[in-house]
């Protein structure tokens, strides 16, 4: 463990954060009243300073090593998250340090699930703040799994990135920076063109601006109480479904689709297995609904169920009807859709949808064993044979994410009384959603949770967003030993 | 496949459900009103005619191959609730045909679910023919896995039983025949120590012997509405609570104890496992239980505890109280366990204590290969190291049985409106406990379902208890093909 060079890394965080702070600051300012944020400058001051002392230290070795890259991102992203915590704080819109730290962890892990029981009081510099915490979020983990995939090439990196499988920019494009660069140019292309699509809709350009920030990495935080539906604007939740569903593609994909690749792109393994759920899906919810008379014409049936089968499986988790009304079928379908989550190379959460596919693959292959005990049959994914240490990876991230699910569902139980809330409130956060049923419906909130039951489900967002492994190996000791890189 | 040797298995198994009906039909008669219990001898003779009918086809071959195997045992199994199921139609306490093979199924597959609302108003004989079926079916499915362990070691018997990485009596018994009549003697030496303890509790014989049926098989059919709960002794829940435990161990550990090797038989990693999770599970449920009031001594607390905690983690189901009214954590704590199972080569269901250590042991194995990538770490079992096939399909058998759940889950949730009732009524059925939460809760029964949702829990039952793969199986295409063995 390099702790001198972590913390200089750490430093450069802070600078960063700082600047993020500032332009709220400025978009508070801008709107009235207009006094002087100090919720917004003290934590910047804050940050700066704490930057600069950072940067100062001196460190030998110039490489950041697989177990400290992992150590920056833990400590980084809690430092990130505790200053995103302030401004609630410091605004007294918040009046405790658990809702606070829990309503930033939900912006930047980029899970949407609020303690706020009234948005709509808050002011416009913090609903920009809350948003933009997210866009924030999406962005540096769009980064992170950029560094995970290309800086850890090492014999660990199947393990932390089994997902890493598909398609990668890093594949296509060599150098660290450049990717990043690509991804990024691609993650505010898709925003500009949702404000403008959402201002299309006559939406207000704050408001387009904030829900482009949610929709765009998968957030989710609305800055009205009844979410999406707020606007009753069939076109608003159309262009959001599409601005959704676009987000938890794999992003290189775009770029394939663009430079030189069209064909390679559009037959994507992950992408056809994440299209085809959300085509069944939809249809199943669409056809249930409408028989079962929830809406009146199929249109909306099928307008409905599409919004909200893109909000849960990209994990975004936007609501534009109360969902928890529904019938159970399509509740139980859009939870259990949850943990598919988005694809890899994305800003969605959950499990993803190229590790489920590649454990169906490996169910296929053991059947096949069966059959014909002596013929050994290749797991393939776009045609390429997958490394056999991938697919055992890929297992143990499954029984691992379901692990901790049932742990921390077990935690909150402690004091929350009805199975569904605790149920769904757990997998809504380690899972990135947001919303889930029961109390936690989009109606609802994370207000009543005790604040044992917040840390927990704050717990879980984190682990949910860093993929697990960086969060278990802060609790393994010899991953503290300076011995073996 | 070889259709003429499958029949002829077949017609073996079809001679010895019309002696078991017979037995019955006795029970019955010996019982007043001392009628002719013709919904007994109308399925034994249909069963004892069909048998002479099959046993009499010519089959060229005499061995049977794996998959030969496998459909003896999934159309024995079928046929066999079929005939398990007249009873309750022809007596006409049952009304329709889904809810007798539903009962028929649940006590085979050793689950212990009820659709029937009032089960004091049955006869003494179909009291018994209940029962009994959990018994027959510990005892089938302990040479079900025997002969599995033993007649299928070809390269495919890792896939379908990874769980006997552990001892097995086929390892130490080279003969089938030998280890199954092992296996007997065990099953009965534990039936019969129980019927004693459990009359020395004053339990009336035709209590006891039905109730030791039940907690031997881990099914879980009671007597009583209320279950173990109308007998309101301390003793009786203690003698219970013990018998469920020791049925939930591995049997192979009582032969190596008495036999040759005490210390290894103690030392198994499973049995302290499994013993681990239950002392734990116990006293966070007392602990918490005594706290929160639900109970008025800690004694009092710590019993019902151990009683529910052993009878849900081993899959019978019996409830001597009704937890469906406890807190929420307890209820999720048990409804986990749930899963979890009894230990390899016992009659419990579930995923089996010897695939969820093994996971966790591969999570420590990957933990460790990122913070040492150049180091392999050989995951071990009892000493010796398990073969990566092994541990390979332990992942994907923890996957499956997590889709097939969600699978059932959603089917359930069509023409069910409560997420609890539908999560735990799957999950009850699919690891063959019996009672969940909600509807189904102990003081509840599966009377409420649809026909619909009966049978997509009457074909968990049966999933269940088969290990998943031999029910698979029947839907993969060249199964059914002649070719390759």
């Amino acid at each position: 463990m390099n702790a001198r060079l972590i913390c200089k890394s750490i430093g450069r965080l802070c600078h960063l954060t700082a600047v993020c702070l500032l332009l709220a600051a400025l978009v508070e300012w801008h709107y009235p009243p207009k006094g002087v944020p100090y919720w917004f400058l003290l934590p910047a001051i804050i940050a700066m300073a704490l930057g600069i002392l950072l940067s100062r230290i001196k460190a030998d070795e110039q490489n950041l090593y697989a177990r400290d890259g992992i150590a920056v991102v833990v400590f980084g992203w809690l430092l990130v998250t505790l200053f995103g915590a302030l401004p609630f704080l410091l605004s007294g819109a918040v009046d405790s340090f658990t809702d606070a730290f829990f309503e930033s962890v939900s912006g930047f892990s980029t899970a949407g699930a609020s303690i706020l029981r009234n948005v709509e009081s808050l002011s416009r510099g913090l609903l920009f703040w809350r948003s933009f915490t997210h866009w924030l979020g999406g962005l540096g983990f769009l980064a992170l799994m950029s560094a995970f995939s290309s800086s850890l090439k090492a014999h660990s990196i199947h393990v932390i990135q089994s997902e890493s499988t598909g398609p990668t920019l890093e594949k296509i494009v060599p150098k660290l920076g450049d990717s990043v660069k690509i991804l990024y140019t691609i993650y505010t292309l898709l925003t500009g063109v949702g404000v403008v699509a959402l201002m299309l809709c006559r939406m207000p350009l704050f408001d387009a601006v904030l829900h482009c920030f949610g929709a765009v990495a998968t957030g989710g935080f609305s800055i009205y109480n009844a979410g999406i539906a707020a606007y009753a604007s069939p076109a608003v939740e159309i262009v959001l479904t599409m601005l959704m569903l676009a987000s938890g593609v794999n992003f290189t994909l775009y770029y394939m689709f663009v430079t030189h690749n069209k064909r390679a792109a559009l037959k994507d393994e992950e992408l056809r297995f994440y299209l085809g759920a959300l085509v069944l899906s939809t249809l199943a919810i669409a056809v249930y609904l409408r028989v079962q008379g929830v809406f009146g014409s199929f249109g909306e049936s099928l307008r409905l169920s599409a919004f909200h089968v893109s909000s849960l499986m990209t994990t975004t988790g936007y609501a534009a009807s109360d969902f928890n009304l529904w019938p159970l079928f399509p509740k139980v379908l859009l939870v259990l859709l949850m943990f598919f989550g988005g694809s890899a190379g994305s800003t969605g959460g959950g499990i993803k949808h190229v590790r489920i596919l590649l454990l169906f693959k490996l169910v296929r292959k053991e059947v096949a064993k069966i059959i014909h005990p002596r013929t050994t049959r290749v797991v393939t994914l776009n045609g390429k044979a997958v490394d056999n240490r991938v697919l055992h990876a890929v297992g143990v991230y499954f029984f691992l994410l379901i692990t901790l699910f049932s742990g921390a569902f077990i935690l909150v139980s402690f004091d929350t009384q009805d199975f569904t809330t605790a149920f769904t409130a757990v997998a809504a956060c380690i899972n990135n959603i947001g919303p889930g049923l029961g109390a936690v419906g989009p109606s609802g909130n994370y207000a009543d949770f005790s604040g044992f039951s917040k840390l927990v489900l704050t717990a879980c967002m984190y682990i949910g967003r860093l993929e697990v492994y960086p969060i278990v190996l802060l609790f393994v000791p010899s991953f503290w030993r300076r011995s073996g890189v």
